[in-house]
Order: C-alpha cells, then structure tokens, then sequence
C-alpha cells in the first residue's frame, strides 16, 4: 500500500520514477483519494478522473517555479498528494489539515484560494501578463472543465487569452463529458465533435477565436500526458490542451453515474452506500416536492438552474418530469437570472434555483436585468445558513447583505415548513416583485404564518411583550423564541418577539409601536453584520431613545469551522445573549 | 425637413414605404440624431450607424408582437422614432421625454431597461423559452455588437441559445469593427475573418457551437437588410445574423475618429467641437496624470480596464506611452478583476479603472478572486457619485452599499486631490490588501492629509469639537465643512469633523472618544444608506447613549433626476440638516 506515493514528497520526487512505477504512483494516489473520501467525504469524480493528468503535470513541469491554477479547485487533490500533503489523505488524523480546494495557507504550490468556477483562465492570464512585463519565462498553466468552461469569466479568459496574450499559456481543458449534472450548452457540442474527430475537426472555436490547439484522446494515460504536456511545455504563446478524460475513473460505480459521484458523503467502498443517512423531513425535500408539485398546477411555472438540480435534490428523474418547465442553463449563473427576466416579461413564472454562494456572481443581473426592470422572478437559494457549507469559497453567510440592499428585491428569509411553501407560493404566483428566498438551514418545523404577503415589508408579531423586543430573522427565529422563554425564566418578563421575514426592509409601523414599552431591541440574523438586517434596524432606531443590540457574524471570510463552537465564539449563542440583556437592561 | 418622418408615427407606417422613401426616412432619422445630439449630448457612433438595421428591421418584423432586445440600448434612439417617440429627437421642447436607453415607461415597443452591456441574448433566450412553453410564434430578436460580445453574460447567452432553445431566436449582430474604444479579443479576429469572406470562412465560432449563421455585408443598405431579415424571419431555430455596418455612418468626423464620437457632449455641427468646455482642474485629469507618471516610475505598475480607458481620459496616445503597462481585457469586467488578481500574485502592481456602475458586474470576482486570496489590486472607480451619471441604469450611487460589505476589502473614500493622489500611491505600492478607491465627484479641493494609510480603519479628526460630530465620508467631506461652519454661526458651538477615508470599516477608538463630549452623531454619505457606511456606524453606537442620525439616499433606481433638488428632497441639503439638528439636540 502507497509503495510508491511513500517515496513521494514533492514534485521532483515524481520525475525521478519511471513509467510503471508512475503508473503505480496512480494506484496509490486513488487509493489515498478513497481514504480520505469514503471517510469524510469531498470531490469524487473530478479527482479520480485527474490523477493521471495532474502525476504527468509535476512530471513535466516544475511546480512551483511553473504556476499552476486549478479551476474550481476541487480536482486538485492528486496535486495535493504530490505536493507535499499526502498524509491529508493516507492518514485519517491528518485529514483536517487539507481543505478541499487549493489553499496558498498549506503550500507554495498553491496560487489561489478558489472554489467558484470558471476563473482559472483569467487568473492565469494575470500571471502571463505580469511575468511578461516583469522578467520571467516560466510556463503559467490553467487546469479548466468539468463544465467550467461555460461559465462567463471562461469565456472572457478566453476570449482575452487570443488577443492579449502573446507568449506562454497553457490551457488544459479536462474534458470529461460532463459538469456537476449533465452539461448544457453548444461549446459542448463543439467538443463532443472534437473528440469524435481526434481533435481534427475543422470547425474548432478555440482555433476560431485564434487560439492555438492540441488534442489527447487518453487523459487517463500518464505516458500520452507526459507526451503531450513536453509538447507544449515553453511554447510560447496560448495553446488549449484538450484532453479526454473519464470522470470518476476508477470506481466503477462512479464512472456509471457521474452525477451521484460528482461529490460524495463518507461511503461504503463495496456498496458505494452513504454511511450516514438522514431520517426524516429537510428543507430540501420541502423544496423538492413543491417544485414539482407546483409544476403540474401551473402552466406558466419554470425552474431554470445553473447546473445545480442537486441543490434540490431534483434527479434525472424528476427533470424527466418536469420535462420543458426544466432549463439548466449549464454553469452560467449570469445566464440564468437574464433567461429568467426574459421569461417572466414573456408571462412566465420562473424559479431559480441554485446555492447562496453562488448567486454573487450574477450581483448585476439581479440588479439590472431583474430588478430595474421588476421582473417577478422568484429565486430560491439553498445553503443560506452559517452552518450549512462552512468552506471558505462557499459560505452563506453573505447572502443577506449582499441581495437586502438591490432596491425593489424582495428578500423573504422564511422561519419554518409553511412559512416556505406559503411564501414560494406567493412570490411566483405574484407578477410584481422580484423576490429571493433563503432557505432556512435548521431544523424543520411547522408554525402559523400569513398566506397574504402583498403587504411588503409587515412583520409578523408573534408575541407581544415589554422590555426587550428580540426581531429574530428566517432562520434564526427559533433561537429568537429559545431567548425569548429564557427570559421569561431568568428576567422574569416576556419579550416581545418579532418574525420580520423581510430582510429587505423595515416596517416602520411595527417599529414606531415598539417605542412605548421597550428599552432595548435585539436582532438576530444569520449571516454577517455589514450591510445587514440588523444595521437597518439600528440605523433606523439611531436617533430615538430605544437601544439596539444587533446580533451576528463579523465581516470575515471564515473557514471550516464548527458552527457551534462559531456561535459562542462570536457571542450569539443564547448564553451570552442573555448575559448581554442582564447586563444592558 | 423630416419629409417622411413626419409621416411616420408607429412601425406600421414604416410598412407603407417603399425603398426610396424608407432611405429619405434614413436620412430623416440622422437629422433628427442630429438635432437631439448637437443640443444635449448622447450617444452619437451606435445610433449612426444603425438607421438602417432598425428601419429595416421594422418594415420586416412587426413590433410589440415581435419582440425587439437591444443589447445595452445606447443604439436604440432610430427605433424610438419610428415608435411613436421622434417628438424626442425633432423638437427640442420634447428631448426630455426620452431616455436615452430602451424603456418600458416610454413605449411597449421597448421591453427592458438596459444599459449595462451583454444583456440581450439571455434576455432574449427567457423571451423564447417562456414563448415555446406558453404557446406563441412571435419572432424574438436580439440585438448586439459594438463590443459587447466579450462580455460573459453575452457568451454564456450565446452557449444556452445553441443548446437549450429548439425554435425561433434571431441574434442580430451588429459588427461595426469598434466597441467603445478599439476591440479587444479573439473574437474579433474570427469576425475580420468572416467579414473578409462574405461570411464564408470556414472556422465560424457560431456555427462552431451549433448556431445557424448569415452574413449581410451592407448592414448600412436599406434593401440589403430588410432582403437578409425576410431570409430568416419566423425560422425555427436560433441563428446569427451577422451585419457589418459603419459606426458613426453619415458623420464623416465620427466615421473617421469612432471612439471619440461613440458618447457626445452638445456640439457644433461643422466643427464637431463641443459647445461647452470645462475650463480648469477635475479629479479624472488628476487621476490621469497620476497613471501616466507612475507607470514611468514603477516597473511594476500595470492598469487593466474593460474597455473603459476614457472613463479616465486616457487617449490613444496615453495608451501608447503605457505600452505593455496598459491592458485593455474588452467590455469584460469579471476577465479585468481576476486577471489583475493574477497579475498581483505574480508580483505586479495593477490598477483596474472603470466607471463604479460596472464594478458590480464583477461582484463575485472581486469577493473571491481577489479578497479571499488578499490580492493588493487596486481599483479606482469614476463616477461614484449620485450628481455623475444620473440614468437609472448607471447611478454610482450604490458602490458603497455593494463594496464596503465584502471582507479583506478596503473601500477608500478620499475628499480631495491630496488624498486621492496619496490613497492612489499608498495603495498600488503596497502588498497586503486589496483596495477599492471611489473618486471623489465634487470640485477639487487641496488639503493636508495623512501619507500613511497603513494604519487600516484609522479615521482623521479634522477639528475637535462637542456636541455633535460629524462624520462626512468622501466628496461630502466639503458638506461636513459647510455645516460645521453653519452650526458654529447658528448654534453658537463648534461641532467636531472627521475625514473617515475608510467606508469599509470602523475607527472603534475615535468612536469611542466621541461618546465623552457628544450627544449627536451625523454621518454623511454619497450614496444609499442601506448597507452603506452610516447604518454601521448606528449600529456600532446602537446600544450606546449617542445619539445617531444617517443622512443618504434611499435604496431606491433614481432615474435622469436633477442632483440639487434630489439632495432637498431627501432632506440632505445643509439646510434641511441644520433644522434637524436644531430638533433634535
């Protein structure tokens, strides 16, 4: 076992081996992905599908003298192990110290944090540039695909590379057939014609935008990499390396079902079954079922994603189902917000689903071809929660100060099961407003809502006390209620308690009221402080003789943290509010 | 005089012409470009060169019915005239009525309000799904060119519209060899190519991903347009009508000069000499000068912008100078951020300069490919301010608001020339942080300032005082001034006055000094308050005993508003001010 990998502690350590001995360097590397991946978890297919590009890339050129950028980053872990940072995968007390994606923080070899598609060619054109300017002549090579490649800044990178750049670049585009669902969009087919051809068909849009280009069928064969690669190695100008690869080679159940395997939870080696399965009811689910619910009911109802069914659990299936109501636009979030607008001047009532993180990169759509225009588009976003994904490169904890500021959005932070539905169900049923969603990330529950929203902006109060008003947001609500017995218990007076449900905005009636009895207002909110709910509450109280406390996360990129443990650190666990209060009433 | 045009009032009158009338109505059309441009400026070069196209397509295809897209709507004013709106362009009494951008308020000829580009194929691909999927068979059409290709949202557009759309979408490409200064990009090589073969060379990057494709070389030819848009009207599947005309055609001084003449301040018809000129110094000469002489001290200095050196003035010469220095990615913004990411990782010094409005379509980038990795690029953005640019679709109202929320971020407000200059310095010459500065957009002032800013967050006491403090952040540092001056000669006291600099952070030590001898806090700010600077400054004194109050526009789409009635409407002039703190203290 690892009887190779074991002699392998940086790149140079890969050019001294021989051809079987890299092919066996390639045994141990997916036996150490499968180490750490069925244990905890992480970026299956994409990893599995690269060891052989990723040994070839260290045996031809030297890292870090050569700059590697890794789109997404998280087909890196092969180039982990052979950097220095195999025992994050052979050896189970090690895992923690390797995040999932390239990271400056553990090694030299490492350029960027990145968890976002699409970026590594502009990246690398950045790094051309400066060493052209500066004095340089090492090769700058971008690792794109996996469907990356139809993101915007790609093809901008892209774009630029075949113009602006007039000395070394190298562009291997990992060609794998696929994107985290299927992949979407007529460069695929370009490619699909491509491979067909051994690279030879005339019609080629990388050679059509002036590019250079080279294809390799077997990306999965060190001994055609380590060819191709000394091919391109100090050309000196931008040339696509196109190679062929299988996702998920190597395990045969991934190779059948890229989709399921794109990522995976800790699993069964022989079975290939989770080892941890969640019983019952998740927002998810929720979610799920009344999309499709909703599609049989309403004719003018669309789903449009950017290649993230998956956040919503919608299989293949389910797409089926949902058959031209269904638009997955492929990685192109900018695409799907424009497509959406459109749909919905058109008569449509179109949802967009994705993840929170990934919604910042289409800030102007939602701003000008969405909300200038107030197309009623809904957008419904997962993952919204400090404790869902806790990577630095896909935090939800920005959404609501990002979109609570973008006039005439409406941004609706729901706090249990009906409160969801009734207001999914109003927001796409309505033709007024743009409206985004965040999903609640704690645990299900069913409460009494409003069914109405038309009145924007009214909070719902749900129980009218003195004192101390808390205004707990989406799904920060349950704490608010747990804050709210405790001091009942330990105070000695019920609070007010307030669900706003609208981050976006303020109402000034409910406000105004709260003046007579109350000294002191708490807000919650899950996400950070800085352009926040809670700073408008504050902002709007500054000048009258109520006090507002606003609870919430600093402006910090955090990562990989213990959601817990970040509650207390912070002071937002109700232990600490509640000494706040005691101390501040 | 406007023979046919005064017979023209709706796109049904335009079916009646024939040829020799519809090219009389061209030349109708240019003089009333003529008479709206030489008297209140615009966009001159994308609506010149368009007369043709759009006539034509009006006589071909039958607005509302038919839907019409323009890509960021600046080449939109020859369809306004033959839509009921030519009052606008022929009688100077009506100018105002007119934006000068597609909108929906105006006419239901005009589907979206658009200004920013690389719009138009996805909200055209929404038009048609949401058709296809509702039952209709209007043809749906997309307008673009003049540069706008390179941008993502434009590609991705492209990418979908081949795969996901099965039926009628017409991609009306307007080549006129020009964006907003020359092109940038490897597309613009494949559209030489295809213009030097009639549109028959064989590396075709539509046809590359699977789009139908046509060419028509006389896009200025009345009968040649309207012949090549009955080919492909109420065809059942997408295709690009590629036209090449001549931007600024029927001005020969524009024809000759088209970056020059693509935006035009009122001018002298002979001479195409501006009516006005701005006699002495303003921050966009200062900023100028600044680039040209750092790029001479600083070898590693470089400024990157998505096509929008004139935002700073930076001729043809000036680029020049600057040589390799100078990077002009295209219309790319996401490409421009990430590349001087790359760019500062390899150590250079980069500057990325563009106009605030297109900042946000890069928002993504600047969170993840530059301040997770803390690259030290800086950006310096003009128009910033809510009396620049005043189109809904342009404000730069909101870059506080979008910026000083993201982490690792420092967003730079200086006050005067001084402080621009040694912000501009500090900032490229330093390594660690990434730094956004927003120019100032009032009069020029000189004043003393700090030189270092490393002391990051640390705001400037300009003058102690009590009672009230006033925290006047960037170009409405001067109207802190004024209204020191006026509570000093009102009021009998002086108030104390900070300079922050900082709209990112907060100088917890200043703030707390202020709690000793002050009862009101005002902050001022140019922008919106909803996630700007003043809510965090509420929110930091929230609990406190110090009074806060926020002065700053509502998170509201202001449109063509004029800035000093704004400011009394919002209650934001010194006057309205000083009766608050008059109430209130």
């Amino acid at each position: 076992m690892y009887r190779i990998l074991n002699k392998v502690n940086s790149p140079e350590d890969v050019k001294k081996l021989n051809i079987e001995e890299l092919n066996e360097l390639a045994s141990d590397i997916r036996e150490g992905l499968f180490n750490r991946l069925t244990k905890i978890g992480g970026h299956f297919g994409p990893n599995f599908g690269m060891v052989e590009a990723e040994i070839a890339m260290h045996y031809v050129f030297s890292s870090p003298y050569d700059k590697f950028v890794f789109d997404v980053s998280h087909q890196s872990y092969p180039h982990k192990m052979l950097t220095g940072r195999k025992l994050g995968y052979i050896d189970d007390n090690h895992f923690s110290e390797d995040s999932g994606y390239t990271n400056p923080d553990e090694s030299e070899h490492d350029l960027f944090n990145v968890g976002h598609t699409s970026t590594s060619i502009s990246l690398a054109t950045g790094l051309a540039k400066a060493r052209d300017n500066l004095g340089g002549c090492e090769n700058v090579i971008a690792v794109i695909g996996d469907g990356a490649l139809s993101g915007g800044e790609a093809l901008e990178g892209l774009n630029v590379a075949a113009s602006e750049i007039n000395s070394n670049l190298i562009i291997i585009l990992n060609d794998n057939q696929q994107s985290i669902s299927e992949t979407h969009g007529g460069i695929y087919k370009n490619l699909k014609k491509l491979r067909e051809t051994n690279g030879s068909y005339e019609n080629n849009m990388f050679k059509a935008i002036g590019l250079d280009y080279i294809y390799e069928e077997n990306g999965n064969d060190i001994a055609s990499m380590i060819n191709v690669l000394k091919k391109v190695k100090d050309i000196n100008h931008p040339i696509v390396v196109h190679i062929n690869t299988k996702k998920g080679k190597g395990y045969k159940l991934a190779e059948d079902n890229k989709e399921n395997w794109h990522w995976t939870m800790p699993f069964d080696r022989k079975t290939g079954k989770p080892i941890f399965s969640y019983e019952g009811e998740d927002y998810t689910s929720i979610a799920r079922e009344y999309i499709l619910n909703k599609a049989k009911l309403d004719e003018k109802f669309m789903v449009i994603t950017p290649n993230m069914p998956g956040s919503f659990n919608l299989n293949i299936d389910d797409r089926k189902e949902l058959g031209e109501k269904f638009v997955d636009v492929g990685i192109a979030e900018e695409q799907a917000i424009a497509m959406a607008s459109g749909a919905a001047k058109r008569g449509a009532h179109p949802l967009v689903i994705t993840n929170t993180t990934f919604m910042q990169r289409c800030y102007d759509q939602i701003s000008h071809d969405v909300c200038i225009n107030n197309s009623p588009v809904t957008i419904l976003l997962n993952y919204s929660s400090f404790d869902g994904l806790t990577d630095v490169t896909h935090l939800g904890i920005f959404g609501i100060s990002i979109f609570s500021n973008i006039p005439n959005l409406l941004l609706l932070c729901p706090t249990s099961k009906n409160e969801l539905l009734d207001v999914l169900e109003w927001s796409i049923n309505q033709e007024k407003h743009p409206v985004m969603i965040l999903m609640p990330g704690n645990d299900v529950t069913e409460r009494n809502t409003l069914t109405n929203f038309d009145n924007i902006n009214k909070y719902k109060l749900e129980q009218t006390g003195k004192n101390v008003a808390i205004i707990a947001l989406g799904d920060f609500y349950q704490m608010g209620e747990e804050l709210s017995k405790k001091i009942n218990n330990e105070l000695g007076f019920l609070p007010t308690l307030i669900n706003p449900l609208y981050a976006s905005g303020i109402d000034n009636i409910l406000l105004d009221e709260l003046l007579k009895e109350h000294k002191l207002v708490i807000t919650l909110e899950d996400g950070i402080l800085d352009g926040g709910f809670g700073e408008k509450i504050a902002s709007y109280y500054g000048d009258s003789d109520i006090k507002v406390k606003n609870f919430g996360l600093k402006k910090k990129f955090y990562d990989r943290y213990n959601p817990l443990e970040l509650l207390k650190e912070e002071g937002m666990d109700t232990e600490s509010i509640i000494n706040y209060i005691k101390e501040n009433i």
